[in-house]
This record gives C-alpha cells, structure tokens and sequence, in this order.
C-alpha cells in the first residue's frame, strides 16, 4: 500500500516523513517515481503534473495540500470517480487574515505615502481616517472568509461578507447571491477577495464590479488569479476609480518580469505567500483524513466537483 | 470668562466652534492673542510656547489636548498650582493599535522584502514566520498600551507588557517595576513603546535595554521622542541585535532632514501620525472636564506633576 506525493511546486520530504510516523506501514513515493501503480491508495497533491493521476486503479482518496483545487480539477485526466479533499483550515485562516488585515491598514494608514517620503525626507501628515469609515467587504465566506472577516471586525472596520448562500457570520453584515453582489459593493470601500475559483467566480474582479464601487477603493486578491481581469484592474487604476492593489495570487505563477503589475504605481505584488500550506500545520489534518478513510469513514473537506469547492 | 487656546502646531479653529456651541456665554481667544488676561478661565493647551500660560491669575485648569503631558510640564514657566488634565483616551487607542499591529505584521511577514523586491520583479518566497512565534512587549500599560496588547493579543501573537505597578490586563502576561523589565524583554521580539515620557523612563530605548532581546528584535516607538537613545538604535541595527525599527516620535519634530533616522535602511520613519489628537474625537472630553469644573467635581485625567502622568 503506497502514499504518492505528486506536486510541481512544493517539497516531498516534509510528507515523507509525516507519512513515515504516521503510518509506518505504507510506503511513500513521490512522483515521477510511482513504483507500482496498482499499490497506490491516496495521492497528497499540490499542482500535480495533468495526467500524473491516471491510471491508478486502486486509488482511493486524492486529498489535495491547500484549501483550493481549481488546478487540481482542472487535469482532464483527473480519475472521475474519486474523492478529492481539501484543506478546510490548517493553519490558513490566521496568516490570510494577517496579510489581508495588513493591506486594509496599509490602505487606511496611507503608509505608502510616508514610505515615498521617507525617501526624500519629508515630513508631511496625511488627513487622518478612522477604521470605522472603511467599510471592508469579504468576497467568500468559507472558513477562511468568515475568519478573515471576523478578525478585521475586531480592529474595528465595518465589515460585511458576500458569498453565493449567505451563511451567516457573527458581527458581519452578510449579503448573499447575485442580488446582493451590488448593494455588498456599492458600501465597500477595500475589496477583499478570498473566494474559491469556480467557473461561477473566474474573473469576478472586472471592469463592472469595479465601477459598482465607490469611486477611490482598494482591491486585495488573496483567492485566485483567475478571479481577476488584470487589464480591467489596470483601467480602474488608472482611471482613479480604484485607488490601490495588493495582490498575492495570478493567472501565471510566478508573475512574469514583464507583466505590468510589477511596475504599476497603485499596485503591490507578493508572491503567493498571503497564507502558503504548513506542512506542520495541515499535515495533522491531512493524516486524520487518511484514518478517517482506511476506517471507512467520510474525509473532512470533501470537494463537490460541480460546486467547484 | 474665557478660554485660551494655546498651541505651536494645531489649528485653533476646530476648538473655536467646539466651544461656542459647548459655552456661547464664554469667549475663546487664540495665543498670541489672549484678550484681558483676567477673564482667561481655563487653557487649551498643546506644546503651548513656553511661558505663555504665566501671569494668568483666574486660570482654573490646563487642559492638555492630548494623552502626553510631558511638553506641557517642561515649561519653566508653568503655573505650580492649576490643575494640568490630560486626555485619557480621547481616540487614540485605536489608531494607536493600528499603527502597532501594522509594524508588527510588516516586521513579521516581511514585507519590506518583498516591497524591494518587487522594485526589480523579483518572485522570491520568504520563510513564513507564525504569530505565535512573535512574541510583542508592550512599554506601558495605560489606557492605551493596555488596549494596544489586547488588540495586538486578538491577532494571536504573544502579548506581555511591563509598567511601574503592573497593572493587570485580561489576556496579557505582565511584567512589573525594574525586577521585571529584564525577564519581559528576554521574551520580546518586537518591543513597542507606549510609555509616558517622565524622568523615570527618558531614555529608556537604550543599548542595555536592546542588549537585553533577543538578537535579531524589532523596536516600535509610538511614546515619545526622548525614550530614545538615537546613537544606541543606530549601533544595535548595525550590529545585528536588533533588525528593524518603526519610529513615529521623535526629540525634535519635524526630524531634521539631516538626522540619519531618514537613510537608515532598517528603520521606517513617519511624522507623527500614530494617533493624532482628533479635535472630533477629542472635543467631547474636553467639554465634559470643563462642565466638571465649573461644577467644582474633579475632572478626568488629572495629572500627578511629580509622576509626570
């Protein structure tokens, strides 16, 4: 019975040894290097190469090392009738509310500004502007949206959260659906987005949804590159109906030295590092799933193909 | 009866109309311009030009119009026995928490690499550093470094803080007097200070205190200028013992253009914008103090001279 870690990106070591402790039994194997085929029961995934899940006959669980699986779904050749399980937490909701809560306060606390002039050494205070006049609003209220939300609430911005059912979130004003995308919009002043990719979401963040914002807001994308349309951000940034970017996701990783976001004024580029996989924090997670699963039980974070999430 | 208002620095006109509509039967003068000198009742004071408060033989009470009194009573000048009354919250602990939680969220997420980094289109990750990880000490545990700890305690970081009685403070480990200021700093990685500026605590950010962290900290000054040993943060950044410093104060304001504070490049400097005295949220609890002392009860925020707080 073997365990294959099969990821572009990320490193096997750390898995090969949580899997060692774990379930000394199992071997381990990390792809290209499968062994054999047919003694393969669970694929740890991160970005698998398309087609490097086929053909396993006897595979059981494909349990993905992140909370979204938009690339994982997206291999043609990914096996039809096999579970695939997600992250739903470890460890990802604290520094995606850090990097989120980060971007609000570097927005509102206008530190850009005393950053350039530091350069020159200016001494020059910008209007003041209290948390309680900028309203935040949360795209996605899965775990990590409604906790993202809850801990900007508790600095004391205004938060509300928009999400397709509108689960309800503890002191967030919640709107819900295709009906509630505007009004949420229309009161939000620092767009936050933490929504899963599905072909419902790709490229929420256009040129309409822009405009249904106050002239003079903010944008962070902590979800998925596919959720933006970079040519639409770069009008509204250009045309001051946003403000300012920061963004941690895109289309192509890593960014290119050429595309413009590197050297637009209005926008901060990460690289993908709002809130990476632990192998410390989800790989608790992802070993209880494999118990769950050899005893027979149903995995915590189970994907709903169709959903997308 | 009047009230004079007396600053360097702050516009006097928002006060103007805080106290005609507050008290239409008072006058309100603006120093230099102070009208009969017997009529004045009661000062409005911030950084007042020494020896403006002298030969004032009615005056009831200084009213500081901010939390730090310390520029007040170095005034040689000062009359000894009128009351001096501080703001005691006023709005300053909110922004103040802001300004704290986001020097220790640049210093923990690294942003300023990845700022830099992004100046040449570098795609680089960082090693991802967990709150729980950052330890933060808080000099100072008032109304505002009580709510700074708690605040940044919210976010999940370690928080302990350190004061002359120490004052307990839900959530917070706390250090008092001079036998705990060594242990509270050998478990700090970033130090904010947050103490009022007295004989006791000038100077205070110096090489024995920086030698006491553990190498590789962070020192974020929102107190006061003269908490500063400026040649010791210099030497302790360039030796490595510390890594970074957010200065909002300083001894002399604006920062000379020719300070090395500016060019450092481990430390951020802004103009005094942690808190500012916002006169609209400021205003209701000067009136109220005023409304006290014409009632004859005692005000909120009475300052202890030989305590200097």
């Amino acid at each position: 019975m073997t365990i294959l870690f099969c990821s572009d990106s990320e490193p096997a070591e750390p898995w090969r040894l949580a899997c060692a402790r774990a379930f000394p039994d199992m071997a381990f194997c990390a792809w290209p290097d499968t062994g054999s085929r047919d003694a393969i029961r669970y694929a740890l995934v991160w970005r698998q190469p398309p087609g490097s899940l086929a053909r396993l006959p006897n595979l059981k669980a494909i349990l993905v090392l992140g909370a979204g699986v938009d690339s994982v779904l997206s291999d043609p050749e990914l096996p039809a009738d096999v579970p695939v399980v997600r992250l739903v937490d470890a460890g990802l909701p604290g520094p995606m509310a850090e990097y989120a809560l980060y971007a609000v306060l570097h927005f509102q606390r206008r530190m850009a500004d005393y950053f350039e002039q530091q350069r020159t050494a200016v001494w020059r205070r910008h209007d003041e502007l209290l948390a309680r006049r900028w309203p935040v609003g949360v795209m996605g209220l899965g775990v990590i949206g409604a906790f993202v939300a809850q801990r900007i609430a508790a600095q004391g911005y205004p938060v509300a959260g928009w999400s397709r059912s509108g689960k309800s979130v503890e002191g967030v004003e919640v709107f819900a659906g295709a009906t509630g995308f505007d009004p949420f919009l229309a009161r939000t002043r620092v767009l936050l987005n933490v929504l899963p990719l599905t072909l419902d979401t790709r490229g929420i963040l256009n040129s309409r949804t822009f405009t249904a914002m106050p002239r003079g807001g903010y944008v962070v994308n902590i979800g998925r590159g596919g959720h933006m349309v970079d040519a639409d951000l770069i009008a509204a940034l250009d045309s001051g109906q946003l403000a300012g970017a920061m963004l941690d996701v895109f289309e192509q990783e890593p960014l290119p030295a050429m595309h413009p976001f590197w050297r637009h004024p209005k926008v901060i580029v990460t690289p993908h590092v709002a809130a990476p996989t632990l192998a410390s924090e989800s790989e608790a997670q992802v070993i209880d799933n494999i118990r769950r699963l050899e005893r027979g039980e149903p995995p915590l974070g189970l994907v709903d193909r169709d959903r997308g999430y």
